[in-house]
């Protein structure tokens, strides 16, 4: 069986749970707090150097880090990743997106909101997440206005990178009323047969 | 024949740069200035709503962003892309990893000694960059002690990927001498046939 170490409320770790789901694939889920310290320890560096969460881990011990390098393995032969060389171009488009222009700003002003003391240094921060963030929702909006998914013309993987952080920005501050098109598109990832919601 | 929209002195651009001389793929390169707002103009913002460069246009006018996705498109059918599902994870793992642990930091050094002013308020960045970035190197390296490169096994896209800013990353001010294992694999890349060096 599967393994997936993951802390429940990361959006990059919530993303395998929805694909999981979604594939009514079995798992094993080993909560893993990247919060506390759990991926530093001498033990979680030898399963990952880089000393992060989600990681999966195959029966036979293969390991592999990286969410949106998971739920492209793990969407391998599903319809949530297409077989078509350019659409599944377009949907890696979306993902390495996702990773470099909207979860640094829009995960990140989440974590500040969220989980860091009113008085954090880190707070001053926001204003410049906001901004960052709101442009990232900005070029989703845009697409969203012409297609109804991120994955190469349907529901998929992509859509899951993206629907994991999206879907919680107002924890950090955005007013998701800017992005009537967005907001469409996060309903009709909820409607998925077998969806899954991230844990509050 | 292909269109590449990128600046030559961009990490990011010359992936593909170095991938299509290795490929003997024609191509036809417009250079953008990102630096001088070339990628902000209403005619760019037409063709890629996320302002960045590189961006691939097709003979029939069909457009690609994100470099790590325009990597695998192009490798797609070639020995730089691995078929195999799991050598393909193994080598998307690495390209995510390249774009949120590495090229933030690695690329944004560089950036900051190399093209801000010596009084500049973002070089006090630099000491946090130099040590995420070192981190980065770190998980590059303990790889390195265990495999020869990136891609699967082999030589290929997360290799090219990585190579582009790890090749220039003593211009941020990491010194290299720490990762003699990058230094080893950095000469093996440039020993590839048809190697094309970045623009200096």
């Amino acid at each position: 069986m599967l393994t997936v170490y993951g802390l429940r409320s990361s959006g990059n770790c919530y993303k395998l749970q929805l694909l999981l789901e979604l594939t009514g694939t079995p798992y094993r889920w080993v909560d893993t707090d990247s919060a506390n310290g759990a991926t530093r320890t001498p033990e979680f560096l030898a399963l990952n150097p880089n000393g992060k969460v989600p990681l999966l881990v195959l029966e036979d011990g293969r390991r592999l880090a990286e969410s949106n390098a998971i739920l492209c393995f793990l969407a391998e032969g599903t319809p949530y990743l297409p077989t078509d060389p350019w659409e599944r171009a377009r949907t890696l488009q979306w993902m390495f997106f996702e990773q470099y222009s909207h979860e640094p700003y829009v995960a990140v002003a989440r974590f500040v909101c969220r989980w860091l003391p009113a008085d954090h240094a880190r707070r001053t921060e926001l204003p410049g997440l906001l901004e960052r963030g709101a442009k990232a929702l900005d070029v989703m909006e845009d697409h969203l206005g012409r297609e109804a998914f991120f994955s190469g013309g349907r529901f998929g993987v992509a859509d899951i990178a993206l629907f994991a952080y999206t879907d919680c920005a107002a924890d950090g501050g955005f007013d998701m009323t800017r992005w009537p098109c967005i907001v469409a598109w996060l309903a009709r990832v909820r409607a998925q047969p077998r969806f899954s919601a991230m844990v509050a």
